[in-house]
């Protein structure tokens, strides 16, 4: 397939990888920022362009993955291509493309990126979308090629698949920034947390996480929770944080858990 | 090594395991429900018993496992029998122990367990404490022959690294119980979260989860968080827990990010 990326971020940056590996040839990358634009470009061995009236129209499919806010202005102008649309994103609804062209669909990989990491893409689960069972089938095709995972998942769907990553990744990522600074104000290094944190995530790959809480809360250990809350009251907004989600493990509690 | 496990739940399960792989000999196992006791007994080819009378004054070394609340006075029961006793707990001071004998240190392993899954104890980071250097040399040694990682640390410090592993481990694990009913409100399967949160656990190891922060609130998302917060409008529980955590991702991304 000929692909065009609108957008060089991180999602593109792994897509665009995936897609050319799988054998599909990037023809063009747009970002308004030209530098971002031509290091992608390079990468994937496509053209580069930060003007949207130099986007080549000779090709099967545009993807457009670029904040949730610049999708609609961007489809807009993509749409007198009349070639196939999709984005990339969690949050919005295919709807919101359909106003400007009927070639639209939408793939999104549920995954979190980042530039200097290498992912195996192949585990990534795509979620797929068509405007009709044509562009259905043929992004369940496309997505076949990078991905062992392909889901056919709904906007609605999708829109909470996203909300439950906030919580399953954006989240946990940044109760790790946290406990880092906890042990950095006391110089001791991260690297002791590390096995903990992969075992924690490789846990409930088995089984189900409520199946495996530990700690005090969970233990509903009044005394140990009191000292973390003291130890905590130089930053309050802390405090708040291990309130709030101590007392959700003692809600869930009531179903079954372990006690350490 | 001849050791005796006061307790029988998840830490003295996996670490009485790792012990008798090194070659050190279980001498018995004592917990108020014998059929604990027998069941952990019966794996490590120990005595197993519920009455303190009937704990066997012939061995090295008592390691105290269980609730910290309940240490003391188990530590007060054994003390008079002069043998080397240590606990397992982030939260409990040496010191507390100190006012009963003088043979006393700390082993404790900075891990979730659970009985019903394996853990690489050679991964397992150990932090010891002695009561004097004889009692740390000792304790170190033994904690070389079942962890490659062993760390001396003080009480002061192992409460901090026990409190950062409530927000690395016992928290993170809540958000995954959080999407996963989520998903289940909706039909959707835990499974398909599964390779998202092993790549966040992952992606830690090699960088600081500063530097790999993504999702809404890094990049001061504004529509989606709005969104996010009314799909959860029947579960202000969750909207406040929402709410929270952006904020502390939005306050900590002065520092600098990624941002997708």
């Amino acid at each position: 397939m000929l692909i065009t990326f609108i957008g060089s971020g991180n999602v593109a940056t792994h897509m665009a990888a995936a897609l050319k590996n799988a054998g599909h040839r990037i023809v063009q990358v747009y970002s308004p920022d030209f530098q971002h634009a031509s290091m992608l470009a390079y990468h994937v061995g496509a053209q580069a362009t930060n003007e949207l009236h130099a986007i080549i129209p000779d090709t099967d499919l545009f993807i457009v993955s670029v904040k949730d806010d610049a999708i609609i202005e961007l489809v807009k102008a993509l749409a007198k291509h009349q070639k196939l649309i999709v984005h990339t994103s969690g949050s919005t609804d295919l709807n919101s493309l359909l106003a400007f062209t009927d070639k639209a669909g939408v793939l999104y990989p549920l995954q979190t990126f980042s530039k200097s990491r290498e992912v195996d893409f192949a585990a990534v689960p795509l979620c797929i979308e068509g405007a009709n069972d044509d562009i259905k089938n043929q992004l369940e095709q496309l997505a076949y090629t990078i991905s062992k995972n392909v889901y056919s998942i709904n906007s609605a769907d999708r829109k909470i698949l996203h909300l439950a990553a906030v919580f399953a990744c954006n989240f946990p990522n940044y109760l790790y920034t946290v406990a880092q600074q906890l042990l950095a104000e006391h110089q001791m290094k991260f690297d002791m947390l590390k096995p903990l944190i992969l075992e924690t995530a490789q846990k409930v790959q088995e089984q189900p996480p409520a199946a495996v809480q530990t700690g005090p809360a969970v233990r509903n250990d009044r005394v140990t929770m009191d000292t973390h809350l003291q130890m905590l009251g130089h930053q309050p907004y802390l405090q708040e944080i291990y309130s709030l989600l101590s007392q959700g493990i003692i809600k869930n509690n009531n179903v079954g858990h372990e006690d350490e």
